[in-house]
């Protein structure tokens, strides 16, 4: 077998001159032998000791083929190989599981409906979790990022399909990883590798996605293409969970007596986080909306004089800078919107309205993410409530002055009426920086992701690749088996 | 606004005369006022206390207009009621959020990324759940059913639509749960209903999932609808998540030494299990696995015979009379499968193959839920392994004989190998009879649901209606903000 798909030559596989049908169905089979958890975690160690042996060669190899620095790429790196650990720990701990025992009641009045001893856990779904890595993030959201790492660690073999933006990099994970796994005693097959030259990535996404060995999907990207992965899941015949995450235009919200008091600070802090990896960031802030304010374009004048100190940078792909320069286009192009400053050609974007301008244009305006380092001020006077729902968002930030009664007053105010949805909400700070812990939510409501009850970063994650099974009267006989009955 | 939609009048609307959008768009903007934890534990239990008032009209109007009787309607309302209760608990308990808080760490760099102070847990969807309930359950799975004390737990108002055929029981429950909502201080719009003569039912459930106000949707019925369902959501503009469960074949497996030492003793099981409420439940035994075995005839003939002595009755409705007998067709109408015994027409059905030919006709036979008292019985010899997938289920029984070596190392052995995905495996018992309890799993892979991941049973059933937020570095002024922020 492994002659056959290339991998006796050390190399990954080659989408054009193979069927991946092959590589899936093989992946299937060889999920029974992923059911041992502290294995699975020497697995998770393993993959991560070898990424760390490999660390200069893989930032060298990343940041010549990406616009990527080797500063921006090292703690990415570091974020890559501490998630693999966290996930091993998460095995280890075993409360991922969500082990419960409802035994049947003394009073068998007391149960409702019939007095059986229940218990119930999580388990892996059967089959391949397949990968669709981000363009921006090569290691943290790439072939060992945090999807492959949550899918191993449930229990799921995982093939993670090229992305095109980086192939060197790509390959040269997959070969130190697979090399790890056979290392630790594992067919490498469990962690496959599917290249994509770019040239039929629509059809390769829609043939692995639509293969009878795949039980879920894991995507980082574009709203575009997010949707239309999402959609291939939930109609094929028996449909699958894609977890899509698609970014978003993350809105800072800034109130009154914090605009008046640390103003500049807030711009300061701001124009560090839009230009982080110029702007090329989900969680990148795309809309200010300076609360009960009729005069922001001040704000927005000394915000672009602060940006225009950025210089202007190569972007991560053509597709990336062409996509940026259009939805810059469409946000500058609606009813009252204007650019504000002079920014250099290719530098930083700041735009500007009032509100009630923005509302009226909701679908275009609001909706639309500029990926990449612009940013819309909105003047946020007149609307301040009930009228509207916005688009959903990875993470809102809400600047107020703790010592000012009114901002606290209004601040609680706006969380409370609801007008933004968001999985993360941000108190006095940026959203750029995503912490890998327990209480993270990386995800949020559509447009942000598909699922908003998942997270992409943390521990929860490895739920998105679980299902709930019980076990009712479970004998002595089977209680012993393992001492948690499998259920693949 | 309660005059233009009929509620002046102490009626439930009509949905014929009526654009349900109002209704819908009313609920949402409703969903506000439910926030309090203690008042909505009090409105469920509100509910649960004025339906049992109510308790013998609603019984007497149910037995009238569906086949089930009395004693049958009896130990459904008593669930209906208690599951109400049991989501007040849950509400109380507070637990259901699972909260979290992760501060920062000690040492900075003990922390993954920048060092927050992060809290999450679940809050509840932003809009209108929608519930489609059940035809064989009017009560357990109908107005206020598992989906509607659920959400209404969650904190989403929740909307039902009639279900044809038991549509004065719906509309006597629905006045009597909102007379009980607005006795308990809410707008009795918080449980809207719709009504639904049959005539335009798939047109009026896509208006409904195709509506802004909406954010999730419950469903209990076949799996036709439960696809057709399942797909308007995913395929709105902003996806939705619908639960629907769709039922299943729900196998039984009989190793072999079970089978001699107690094979009547199962019979009898068996045979009272699929008879209860003429087969017509999610969870009746459909197929019946005899393990190892090469002549299954005798035990297809005894079934048969035990089964004859169940009397034919009317059905649920006349389109659950002919599903059923469609199904048998086709089932009967597989290569080598028989018909056994001499059944009474419109009586109990019980069909025999071996194991090979059904896999061979894998689509039709295994994959076929015949909804009501019919049986296939499968001499399940000469496959015993990993070379195919069967269809998801809400139930399997394995029944072993726990003093037979070889028996429990079989059952080991077949649970090992993954031939079934099922949400619950019962040891030595029949899967009709639900507990409402923590460790209840209602729930399966695709066909038996299109969410494996959740349960429509039992205290994680709220979980459907929810999605995940994080609050990062939480100020005082805030985490004193009714101690845990909300989110809409």
């Amino acid at each position: 077998m492994p002659d056959a798909i290339g991998y006796a030559r050390g190399m990954v596989m080659r989408a054009a001159a193979f069927d991946p049908t092959e590589l899936l169905h093989r992946a299937f089979w060889l999920q029974q032998d992923m059911r041992d958890d502290a294995r699975r975690a020497s697995m998770l160690r393993a993959i991560a000791a070898a990424l760390s042996d490999a660390r200069d060669r893989i930032i060298a190899v990343a940041s010549a083929e990406t616009a990527l620095t080797p500063d921006e790429l090292a703690p990415e790196f570091s974020r890559m190989t501490r998630t693999l650990e966290v996930f091993a720990g998460v095995v280890e701990d075993g409360r991922w599981t969500r082990d419960s025992h409802t035994p049947a009641a003394a009073n068998p009045n007391d149960a409702i409906g019939p007095n059986h001893d229940l218990r119930s856990r999580l388990v892996p779904l059967r089959g391949v979790v397949v990968v669709f890595g981000a363009s921006n993030f090569p290691l943290a959201y790439g072939v060992c990022g945090g999807d492959t790492a949550s899918a191993l660690a449930a229990g799921c073999p995982v093939v993670v399909k090229e992305h095109p933006a980086h192939r060197a990099t790509g390959r040269l994970i997959a070969d130190t990883a697979r090399a790890a796994i056979k290392a630790a005693g594992f067919d490498p097959d469990v962690l496959g590798y599917i290249e994509d030259d770019g040239t039929n990535s629509a059809e390769l996404a829609k043939h692995l996605i639509e293969h009878w060995a795949v039980a879920a999907v894991g995507f980082t990207g574009s709203l575009a293409v997010g949707t239309a992965l999402h959609r291939l899941g939930a109609n094929r015949e028996r449909p699958i969970p894609v977890f899509a995450e698609m970014g978003s235009v993350n809105p800072s919200v800034i109130f009154p007596a914090a605009l008046a008091s640390r103003g500049d600070a807030i711009i300061d802090q701001l124009a560090a986080s839009i230009t982080q990896r110029f702007g090329q960031q989900c969680t990148c802030p795309g809309i200010i909306f300076l609360h009960s304010n009729r005069d922001g374009r001040s704000f927005a004048e000394k915000l672009a004089a602060k940006l225009a100190q950025t210089p202007p940078r190569r972007m991560l792909s053509p597709s990336v800078a062409s996509g940026f320069e259009r939805a810059v286009t469409i946000v500058a192009g609606a009813r009252d919107v204007t650019r504000v400053g002079n920014p250099t050609p290719g530098g930083p974007v700041v735009l500007h309205c009032v509100g009630s301008e923005a509302l009226a244009q909701f679908e275009t305006v609001l909706a639309t993410e500029m990926f990449g380092p612009g940013v819309l001020v909105v003047d946020d006077a007149g609307y301040d409530g009930d009228s509207m729902e916005f688009p959903g968002s990875l993470t809102m930030s809400i600047w107020f002055d703790p010592d000012s009664p009114d901002d606290v007053a209004a601040a609680r105010r706006f969380l409370d009426n609801g007008r933004f949805g968001a999985g993360r909400i941000i108190f006095n700070g940026i959203p750029t920086g995503v912490r890998v812990c327990e209480s993270m939510t990386h995800g949020g409501p559509w447009p942000a992701t598909n699922r908003p009850d998942s997270t992409a970063v943390g521990p929860r994650a490895i739920e998105r690749w679980c299902r709930w099974v019980s076990w009712q009267n479970t004998p002595s006989e089977f209680s012993a088996f393992d001492d948690r009955p499998h259920d693949f």
